[in-house]
């Protein structure tokens, strides 16, 4: 049998076929990573599959059992590093090694210290080719929180507002109904959706008595994996201990959160409680919660809620992407800012930031932002 | 002779090119309207002009002369129906009958209600082909402020505000060099340029003593049809009479317009005053103040000021156009946020806005928005 030469354009193409199928998991596989594989012989794809939900097979499964017996002198592309230990499901390693696969070709290792390289180590022991880095920016972004948490312990943490072009989030009596269109709120409800937690602060909860879930008819997905969506845990931030068990969110069926420093009873048992310290401030220390939520397995948190909390995350560095839905009205100078923080004496203590994207929804525009500096 | 048949897209073509060499005159035409003109013989450009300054040649003239003898039996196209009278030059509808063209394409009538036709109808009269309305909307955009100010007696209004992505101007000690960045700052420079007058108020001047001349060397203009920039008029409200000759805008040789209740003393030759009465607010009037300065042959105005007197104009409805400059910062809660309004009790009671235009310049946005309502 004749060998073709693979080069590295043809490796891109077929990476990039296996990282569009991996984000169709980006609903519904945390914990677990989004991870998409193809498996390729003679320039055609014989097998393809992606992680949907954990304990469910892996990306390189599915696409393994696609190929069937024409996986032998194949090669496998896969967004992530095959796993080399025993979860929930037998190592994937093993699997392509079965399964004879020629070559293995991986997007990025994986992010966690203590196993990154092993699943490689393994395949190449058994005597097959291994080509690595291939589109790692692009597999590294379908995974931003699964891997800020395997390599620091935290969430990958977003803020989401939505503002005025003068940055109000509300009139000074509170009105917010509707600053941007339906468009924007029904990408919102998409990027709810992503996430795998949503924190929001008791003021917000006692402002809007907001129910937080993803309303699947309003997200309007064109594609979604499964059958019930997986909604986001809900984690509300109650310092001062204001909440009653009274409120939507306790209410719904769906499991809470409740962070405060002290049991309080009354809450029904979808709403677990997390004690924390308070921080200097008297506020629940953010950075403590942020681990805590990762130590459950929480790789994406979403920030929805009002100036103060939104702000103390920005002001403390603990957020990594700012994304604002700004709506072409103007509130005025009596409104609500949409972010609190520190008295600055020069413009360039304040938080810098660089655009990574933006785009129209409707008549709205979306700003993604990272955080350039947080040095406060 | 043989008379082809010119089809609609042939016009648009050449009209299209004559709407380019009017741009040419953004800085300099004011009091004139921007204007340009193509002579066209066999599908070739056989000449082409632009209005420069007033008191020089029209476009047609520059075109005519271009073209020479060529011009018998050839179309001109002009961007605006070409004028009847005798001002500082002679008629331009009699310079194209005089020269023998066989047809005039005409980008749009003349806005001026007193004379709109009455070129045209010279044109026709001599037995010469018009053709109408070919490109209007873009022959209409490049003098807003003509139009307007023909239309109803009042300039273009554009406020132009540098912002954070917050929505302030500074930080709570007035702070705010610098918020955006070199680019936008010189194209802010090139914005002032294209400008008749420039608003400002006391605050600005009390604040930043600021010379708002355009620094050409800063402006990096691409094309400058003259070899001496043409300065705009700096109109400084001064309501409560706080301004003192001490600044340097009063003092660098270029005009300035003093807008107060009395006389003040001791101001340079080079500082005009204009007295208005002050409306019920208390302050300079502000319909009042475009009307005399429409008056005074301004067509297009920038509002170059605080919060304060930005957010009247666009309280009592007078502003055409807002230009944001948006940069990647935060300054939070406590800076100064960009408009002073008053305080509504829904949503949409707020100003609405019309995105017609945004780009990036740097690592700034620039967002231009027309007024949708004003109903305050």
């Amino acid at each position: 049998m004749q060998h073709r030469k693979t080069s590295p354009a043809t490796d891109e193409f077929w990476m990039a076929k296996a990282i569009r199928l991996a984000a169709k998991g980006c609903y519904t596989t945390s914990p677990n990573p989004r991870v998409g594989c193809v498996i390729v012989k003679n320039d055609e794809c014989i097998g393809q599959g992606y992680h949907i939900q954990a304990g469910t097979p892996h990306a390189e499964v599915h696409a393994l059992v696609a190929a069937g017996d024409h996986a032998r002198d194949a090669t496998a592309y896969v967004t992530l590093e095959p796993c080399s230990h025993t979860g929930r499901t037998p190592p994937c390693a093993d699997a392509l090694i079965k399964a004879g696969v020629k070559r293995v070709v991986v997007g990025m290792t994986d992010p966690n210290p203590q196993v990154s390289g092993q699943g490689i180590e393994r395949i190449k022991a058994a005597g097959i080719a291994v080509t690595q880095d291939v589109l790692t920016e692009q597999a590294k972004a379908l995974n931003p929180g699964f891997i800020k948490r395997m390599e620091s312990g935290l969430p990958w943490v977003r803020v989401k507002l939505g503002i005025s072009l003068d940055g109000k989030i509300a009139l000074q009596n509170g009105a917010s109904k509707w600053i941007t269109g339906p468009a924007a709120r029904r990408d919102v409800q998409r990027l709810r959706a992503k996430s795998c937690a949503i924190i929001t602060g008791s003021g917000t909860v006692i402002a809007d008595n907001p129910s937080m879930l993803v309303r699947p008819e309003q997200a309007e997905f064109s594609d979604y994996p499964v059958s019930t969506v997986r909604q986001p845990l809900r984690v509300v931030i109650d310092s001062q201990e204001k909440l009653t068990p009274n409120w939507l969110m306790f209410n719904d069926g769906q499991p809470v959160l409740l962070v405060n420093q002290h049991f309080r009873a009354g809450f029904s048992q979808d709403t677990q409680q997390c004690h924390l310290p308070l921080s200097a401030q008297g506020k629940i220390d953010l950075s403590l919660l942020l681990a805590e939520l990762a130590g459950r397995g929480i790789n994406e948190v979403l920030v929805e809620s009002g100036a103060g909390l939104a702000g103390a995350f920005l002001a403390n560095g603990l957020v990594d992407e700012l994304i604002v839905y700004q709506a072409p009205v103007i509130l005025g100078d009596k409104g609500v800012s949409m972010l609190n923080l520190p008295v600055y004496d020069e413009v360039n203590q304040a938080p810098h930031l660089k655009l990574t994207d933006i785009r129209h929804i409707a008549q709205d525009i979306r700003l993604t932002y990272q955080i350039v500096s947080d040095k406060l």
